[in-house]
């Protein structure tokens, strides 16, 4: 039988700032991305996204942003590799205090935005991102876009890797995702959605907006948390998949 | 023979901005207490700390503190007892990131300026601390002043303690230390200040400034680090111990 | 024909950050109190907020917090006289800019939060707020509770002040507010709240849940912004008190 | 006779943490660039540092920064000209109300570290910069390097504009600064120092690295206030100029 992992970013709301719908999506992800701080969640929602996550029997994971959050991590800043290593050791371990005093176990990690971006396509910084989720614990799974650096760089340190893969996000025939700046980045529709991520996770193939198809590994899928219907998208892609006879586990 | 641990804030630098003499009092201490990214110290700053300490045989240490930098933790901020948990365990665990990718240990937690000064007078913000250091690592040894609420609530949770005095501070009939606010609360004389420290170590008493000899349990020394003569006075003061032939070394 | 004022708190959103219904109020009010990036509010929300107002043709106010996001401005924390006046001109001046480059004017100042609840008790506290709105711009009106301290030190320093009262919210016999943490703190009925409003403008009247009548002057009414019926409550109360023949308008 | 400005970057102090050497510098200088809280400096910084150049009859102007205190303003960000007009316009706003509340008046701005890096060499940038300076204030004088964005942006939003050139350090043959990348960025000589700040401002000329004499426009000279002789060089530079008979005076 066939696995797969769904993940979703969560605990990014910041004090009387309420972002996503956690509570909502929890049941149908396996693994929960939560923010440390830096770009959104502050130690009250880590704590409570913690929790939560446990209580759902969800993999807690760290994600990591940048120092910005006016800017929610969105905004490239030029780091130095050792800079982004300390931020990003930091930020690990700050979740990992909640997490250790909550009994529970951190079991991946995910850069978050602009560091995800730029991580993709920068070795230098790859590296650093690697390194420090190494140093930590070297059992922690990093996750990163197919065929970027963040993959490369995590397995030239030793780490376990999941090649991650966007329910709602169309893609082009390099295999990259299609620019949020364009008109059809993004798939509403949910049909489409689960029957993409199955194909994926199925076939290894994805349909590229050029019609081509194009190889591809779906070792975890990113649903998203923040839009208006993201529970029930989070719910029907997981239908999808359970139907297709898929089943959903993290990589605990 | 007898031994005592010296311990000194550090780590209390934040980008540009330089405080404290770290690599030259770093040889004559025994324990080091790094401030995590609140009151003082970033990411960058906190690393540079620790391989230092690793470097110097020194034990690390936590010194977390209030989400105030422009007030470096001094002012008083109302924070309800599990906020004050989810900060401290935030804390903990963000210089735990650091120290572990360093190689290293964290040995205790050593609450900061205002954090501390409360923490000793009232019993939940104390239950807190001690509850967010021991739910994250039940071997950590908690710092806190005699007779205050820290140890109390240190040891309730089945903690190690230590019983924390000071080598430039004059203390009370009572037992307290002497408020910055009056003229006499500091010891400028380092042969004074080493007496003191000798005769609380070997016989358990200081002399207060009443002129009574008052019962002190000391269990580790608190040597300043930010003023401009803090080197001369750490290398004094830990001559003037290892003069009458007790031993410097940490809790480890 | 009597008038009224009917002021609102507002930017309090901070990056992608969304808080309170804005654009929805801004009709129904005269006077905007915009947040100036401590306590809530960004640059950008601040611009933002500043053009809805001048649009709707509404005064704008400086809404200046405690250094607290984390806790939106409403946890104590323990400000010298001196430093909080530092605070709040960087505040009110960080919004002039705002203000200024969109070519509109600041008419007003309300502290926010723990800042407004401790000035009310506070003779030091008030009398730096008040120095800090008098010493740059001597014609900006200051809010404050009726017989609290913020209307003195404003009338002592030579400022306009204008006694603010509340619509959704019940009064004891001694002319304070029921305290949020009391069962019977808010009005959540629109009828209620209208009329209580329409008496304390035409009587300076209000009934207090002790069933005695109490002096009380209204020179504003604040209106929350930021509760899911926040727009209808605002509609409602704006109808109550132009059908009773009272103009709204601001002190501009 | 002929006339210069003297400037330096001053209130880059935070909290507890002390950089560069106001009170010492300031009877040297004619114009002081103050930060505005989102590189360096706080609101008691502002005062202080506000009050000691009105006292020593010095031009104020704001230093306006990115908002990244933890890497000083010199980590480049990636900001929408929007953004960058929304922090400009705060930050000028900011110092604004310190200044007001002390009776002075605020004369120019210059950017600082990497804003003002990127604006010279990026024209939207500097659009939004002499934009939001115009839109506060159209009587400020906008700094910026001799042939750069900044320079011809501000002319072309209506602004007075100063070119600036640096006392200690080398230029290119292409008129630009070295990059301090270079072994031979700096000139640590005083007497050198000031026979290139001389001869740039009598003959509009600056002797290049390479040899060959360039043509450069000196209306401002900067002094950096932060190195251990800052004082030394301020005076020497300053001696230098007088004694060559030209008068040092800011543009109010």
């Amino acid at each position: 039988m066939k696995t797969i992992d769904l993940n979703c970013d969560m605990g990014e709301s910041f004090g009387v700032y309420k972002l996503g719908s956690d509570e909502e999506i929890l049941p149908y992800i396996s693994s929960a991305n939560i923010a440390c701080g830096f770009h959104a969640g502050d130690p009250a929602t880590m704590r409570k996204t913690v929790r939560l996550a446990i209580e759902n029997d969800v993999a807690i994971g760290a994600h990591p942003g940048l120092p910005d959050l006016m800017g929610f991590g969105r905004r490239h800043m030029d780091l130095l590799p050792e800079e982004a290593y300390d931020l990003i050791a930091y930020q690990i371990g700050a979740l990992w205090g909640v997490v250790q005093s909550e009994g529970g176990q951190m079991r991946h990690v995910k850069a978050h935005g602009m560091l995800y971006n730029r991580a993709t396509v920068d070795p230098e910084l790859s590296d650093a991102l690697a390194r420090a989720v190494y140093d930590i614990d070297p059992n922690l799974v990093l996750f990163g876009l197919p065929g970027g650096e963040v993959l490369k760089a995590g397995t030239n340190v030793g780490l376990q890797t999941a090649s991650e893969v966007f329910a709602d996000r169309t893609y082009q025939e390099d295999g990259t995702l299609t620019s949020r700046r364009e008109a059809n980045a993004l798939i509403d529709d949910t049909n489409q959605a689960g029957a993409q991520v199955v194909r994926m996770i199925e076939d290894g193939k994805v349909r590229s907006l050029q019609g081509t198809d194009v190889d591809i590994l779906a070792e975890t899928i990113c649903i998203h948390g923040d839009g208006p219907h993201a529970f029930e998208f989070a719910k029907n892609v997981r239908e999808k998949i359970e139907h297709a006879g898929i089943k959903v586990q993290s990589f605990a």
